[in-house]
């Protein structure tokens, strides 16, 4: 059973992450932190970033979610099977968006906390100011990557 | 016309296959149970399973009553036509889910009564449950299977 | 923090619900079980339902976890704040249902489980149905009436 | 043009809001902040609140950004043209939530900085809890109240 994040937490993991951003000079980020049912408990965006970006973060952290993996085994198994993937975008209407940055967010006891997503750099950067924030907060990140 | 499969029965396949799937140790599933005509008798997720999977069940039942051909087949054909899937998917919001793990439910007689959708693991595991599922529960299963 | 509602249960609930319907000959009914956080668990359809039934079953349910109220009082704040509802239905597409035989589920210790959704017949015979198979289940039914 | 409200202080408007509705012993509330062209700046969600209320609270907020006054005048105006108020939430999916608890941001010239909406609670009570972390915050309220 799924432990609890509270809002409070969610909001300082979110917060932490735009000011790496902006630290590492990488571009302006949004990024989303859901509950382990893939409700919002906090969203946060830096006034610079673009509009669209909320609405990734959100879709990252809810397709890592929704299908239990976190973002760079989606994105895995995107890439092996396509077909499954388009269908189940249109069928979801884009819950599910496979890249990194989008990471599963665990207890020490490797329970499901929620999930974040972030969006306004590449990939790479936004699951990387991500994990800095993670380590901050004393949460635990499940990329989905397979060494990790 | 179509048999008559009913609430009870289609309840009785779909926690079937949930059980199967916590007996072999595969991931947690959601299984949906169709009637001919793609509307709903039975759907149950596995309370530990991700919250798209129930959706990506009903997907997978619901391609396959909508083409008239099990899974195995729809991934053959998604194959060899991806821009026809493609279109298909826009148009209908993505009611086809082209791969194994959907399965037209037939009598003795071979008359089409419904079909299952599972989702949960890989396709081959979701199919494998069901199958053992629709076997168990006396009903003939249709996967598309070309040596089937 | 919410506790846990298993599929198994759920199901016994829905079907009981879709049993009570038959014995006491009202119209066919659909029965939706959600999780506290919204996810389906048990969805059954009479398969003599009409085919609307199963999503209204699941608005029903949706709704009283989306605003937190059992549907009694949904329906009063409805006719009270009609524009509201409006408003709140066409943000949501149509997630609120606000009619009884919508009800919140929760345990002795008055913890939320979930939610069941049932429609077919009158809203009060379909909470009628429900309200027969929660205490035949034995959990606690939140309906929102303010006698309750 | 509007001038700028950042994200630290959209979070800290937001999470103030949470706080004073956990200080007063209102039921648990969402609040969302955006920026005066109506994407979000921050959304947070007290984990004990139901999950449809940031999705309404950005409603509200919404709503007021894009017909130009606060939600109290909203409320006016649906309640003396409802057909115009069915029509435009027909037309943009709900985006205007005509009652309280939407409140137009301005700076000490009253320049539109942006809007906040919040949702858990009667329309009153969400929005007293944003009035009191508006004023903490140092920031001006338009809530619309032709008195105000």
């Amino acid at each position: 059973m799924s432990a609890l994040l509270d809002f409070e937490r969610a909001a300082q993991l979110a917060a932490a992450t735009l000011r790496h951003a902006r630290r590492l000079g990488v571009r302006p980020l949004a990024a989303a932190v859901l509950d382990a049912a893939g409700h919002p408990l906090a969203l946060l965006r830096d006034e610079q970033a673009s509009f669209l970006r909320p609405q990734i973060a959100t879709g990252k952290a809810r397709g890592c979610l929704g299908m239990g993996f976190g973002g760079r085994e989606l994105a895995r198994r995107a890439q092996a099977m396509p077909a499954f993937f388009d269908a189940i975008n249109s069928l979801t209407g884009g819950e599910v968006i496979p890249v990194p940055g989008g990471i599963l967010l665990r207890d020490a006891e490797g329970r499901l906390l929620g999930a974040i997503g972030v969006s306004g750099d590449t990939s790479d950067n936004d699951e990387r100011c991500a994990l800095l924030a993670i380590e901050e907060i004393g949460l635990h990140a499940d990329t989905g990557d397979a060494q990790g």
